[in-house]
């Protein structure tokens, strides 16, 4: 590691190389290097190239010529003029799979759908200072796709020349985690598709792999099922603000073509006052008050999991919405079911009376039989961390388990064996700090105070307090986002760039340097910007162009 | 008031009255009445209008046809469609000036330039059941623009219909407060034109009448001052990040325009490293190591207040950029000065032991001389609290201080005998909460943490503790926006609607309800993003269409 080291030291004096997230072992020179006018991607080497790759490659090609992102130095780059008129130009990037490869190229999006754990991610790239070819060299699609989002991100603009002062660069890069994520959440309030489609291209441009789609909840059910069309019908914020079958596919491939999954949540048996809409009969205690005392957050209303109807609606409405979603993860939520809602419902006491079941069996009953649908169609459960810590349920070995209520709470899920995605709230939660919303609560702060900053996502241990048996089944983290003060105006500021800390922590590893990371992440942002995607600043323009001296004790 | 307070529970009941601020009194009825598709205002009866009146006019009535909001209920109002059919169309609103007026009407910008004591906002509206005209009558040309500002609150669409549903409306209304102000900091990170511009539009909705325009800092000198080009052409954070001459034109006039005057602040004697870029003659320890010892933040650097070209020099910069606003308040700030950074500097130590005089002695000649400047221009100097609190200063008894460290301080400003502006720190920050911005600090959270919600700045009293003589000095307030975590990307959602909760403090008076505000913000906040103005949502859309469901002990 000592290399690489060396070369962050570097890039932090010269404050110009910039890639996020860092890849594994990185070398650069201090040669200055131009874009030729003509400057075009090579895959002639790529036997039937997929489509989305081919789509990917003009993507980074328009990026490069558009972003114009001038150096983030105090100068914006002018000092380097005289050494960019000398410099030598790049006409040419050729990608090729490694000598290894054999067969048929699969596409991005069939990669990025393969079990979690089988995607290869690894790429190598490298820019010859004269002038001659870089190349790009994978073993898979996804590898080469990774290539290109990192090439792209190694350019700056000059007076319309584009130019990188660091070659030669040689690059060897491939995650350390498999599960790189951001959860949206469109229940509280809805996002347009648009929406959807500009956060996955910023998810792909820092190499996320899952966008975690919180579709439904208590509050509204936005998604149209083809099988149960009264739910979104009355269950909707309005017939506009639906996403519909088409909508659906619409943002699966357009997130496959840029190597993520999305992984769908319908939660349950808690979070669905909603159905009560259109199917009151499977909803216990709905919109019941004082909310308080039967939901984390009105209105109250949960499945009647203890009843046989009720639990064959479920397992036919997880089963419809699953398939048509092509990934092998599906999430069946599990958080904050509150037992109180079931005290008041006399039709659930009235099913565990005459099948003489406890809540938690019925409860178990329930999963096994919505889960054993998802298993049939060779998919994989993922739950939230009650499922397994506050319940003493039969789940498959293969269950995924999130952890959100705390970081503490990892290592007991990891106890009991199960992997896990870290998504606790006292690290990734993005809408922390901003107030309560809660209404006639004047002094009300955020349940998950305070803000959770960008610098103290990235300080993350997702191993920590775990034996190396443990460790092993942490498959990587996620950034989310719960929405009941979010809707389009501020989707994006709150997202990024914040949400790029956990991308770098799961690809580059932990234990990152913050000083060593802020230039870096200032120069996504800003690309980001470029790009249209309305990431904050982090600090005064002045800071962002003098790495280190707002540090502080600088 | 109890007149008031029924029709304010009315909305409640109701959730569709939705004016932001709150008129002084509002009586509404239940009938419903439509906008003819030939609507116009009528302002026959004023000879001579104002262009700007008319200017103001042609908006109003484009708001009214674009705006296209749906009611916040739960229906969205399909419910009225039967009523809307049977209803009254309306075809005319009636500007006139009040009996008493007399001779040619002045203009929206003029009168917005006036002291702010003498500004005449006050008028009546109404809009009859029948169809016959609505009216609004004012005492000013100002009067007449709050009162269009009212009219474009009214209104809401079901299906391309115009309507509304409580008719009749008498309306008598006049702010409590005559300053009601917004402050942006365009020196931590810059702001296009079109955002100022954009964020005047939203001020002038909410009826705000100050634009507090903190310019410049020790970051970056984004403002061209004719007579100085070297202050902007070295201490920009860009060529292209400069507002022009023209550019500080154009928001002057889009301001006076809206009833808004621009108060400009070129904050003196700290907060000014920048100006050694362009005059390091004049600026004591510059840049010097460890910040944190010589400046609340990176860079240090303050005017050698103490020297008398320095003092000449700040002398002319300030006359020569107040001669730009045509306003009659000018800030020249005077927060966080630093006395470390004068004990390192040789020249000070010099100019003091030459002139026999203290620090303070020094700082008190300094600013007479900057004052007298603007005195004598006709111009009432505005200040920093410190000005008064920390340093014995002769400042005439004209000066208008700003409270900002705590509102705990604002007895003492006041006990001083000065009038003030509300813009503390604990209750109208809009920057705090997100997490501290100083680099190599991972657990770091803002200074005035914890954010603050709109609901505890509505819940302000601005005359805590004071006499009622102290109480009298208090001439409004202000929220503020330090951008060291903003820019263009994050502007609206860190702004709205947030802001509007002091704009309605200092209009209708403190001692709102928070519950019966929610509604009406809510309302205000969807007609801003109707208008292109990104407003966050402050709950889910589910508790926004039944107001009071979302309480905390609902």
């Amino acid at each position: 590691m000592a290399w690489r080291y060396l070369s962050v030291v570097a890039a932090v004096v010269r404050a110009v190389s910039a890639l996020w997230p860092l890849p594994t072992q990185l070398s650069t020179g201090t040669t200055a290097l131009i874009l030729a006018s003509d400057f075009d991607i090579d895959i002639s080497t790529i036997t039937n190239p997929p489509e989305d790759l081919l789509n990917a490659i003009s993507r980074t090609k328009g990026y490069i010529q558009t972003d114009q992102l001038e150096a983030l130095v105090v100068d914006r780059g002018a000092s380097y003029a005289q050494s960019l008129q000398n410099a030598s130009s790049l006409s040419s990037l050729v990608l090729s799979f490694d000598s290894g490869f054999n067969g048929e190229p699969t596409s991005i999006s069939e990669e990025a759908a393969d079990d979690i754990e089988n995607r290869v991610e690894g790429y190598s790239l490298t820019v010859p200072e004269d002038g001659s070819a870089a190349t790009i060299k994978a073993n898979s699609t996804l590898g080469l796709f990774r290539g290109l989002t990192t090439f792209g991100q190694l350019w700056y603009d000059l007076s319309n020349t584009t130019y990188t002062v660091e070659a030669p660069i040689t690059i060897t890069d491939s995650p350390v985690y498999p599960y790189r994520g951001f959860m949206l959440d469109t229940a509280r309030n809805y996002f347009p598709v648009s929406d959807i489609l500009r956060t996955l291209d910023a998810m792909s441009w820092v190499k996320m792999t899952t966008f975690h789609w919180h579709m439904v909840d208590s509050q509204s059910f936005p998604l149209e099922v083809p099988e149960f069309p009264e739910l979104s019908a009355k269950g909707a914020y309005g017939s506009s603000l639906v996403y519909s079958t088409d909508d659906v596919q619409n943002i699966i491939s357009y997130a496959a073509a840029r190597g993520i999954d999305v992984l769908p949540e319908i939660d349950t048996p808690g979070h669905t006052a909603v159905i009560a809409q259109a199917y009151p009969e499977h909803v216990a205690c709905p919109g019941a008050t004082p909310w308080a005392t039967y939901a984390n957050e009105p209105p109250a209303g949960q499945l009647r999991f203890a009843n046989a109807d009720t639990t064959n609606f479920t397992t036919s409405l997880i089963s419809s919405i699953s398939s048509q979603f092509p990934g092998k993860y599906f999430s069946t939520g599990g958080d904050e079911l509150n037992t109180e809602c079931y005290a008041i419902d006399d039709s659930t006491q009235a099913d565990l009376n005459a099948t003489g079941k406890t809540l938690e069996q019925a409860l178990d009953t329930f999963t096994q039989s919505v889960h054993s649908v998802l298993e049939n169609s060779g998919k994989t459960p993922v739950v939230w961390e009650e499922m397994v810590l506050d319940f003493n349920l039969t789940l498959s070995n293969n269950t995924i388990v999130m952890v959100w209520i705390s970081s503490a709470d990892a290592a007991a899920v990891a106890d009991k064996g199960f992997r896990l995605v870290q998504a606790p709230s006292d690290y990734f939660y993005l809408d922390c700090g901003a107030g309560g919303w809660v209404g006639a609560n004047p002094s009300g702060n955020s349940w998950c105070d305070p803000f959770k900053t960008w610098q103290y996502a990235y300080s993350f241990d997702p191993i920590a307090n775990m034996t190396d048996a443990q460790a092993k089944l942490v498959i990587g983290g996620e950034h989310l986002l719960w929405t009941e003060q979010s809707h389009a105006s501020n989707l994006d500021p709150i997202v990024w760039p914040r949400a790029a800390a956990s991308a770098e922590l799961f690809w580059s590893g932990p234990g990152g340097d913050i000083s060593e990371a802020l230039p870096r992440l200032h120069d996504i942002a800003f690309r980001m910007t470029q790009r249209g995607v309305g990431a904050i600043a982090l600090q005064p323009l002045w800071c962002a162009l003098r790495p280190g001296v707002c540090d502080l004790t600088a």
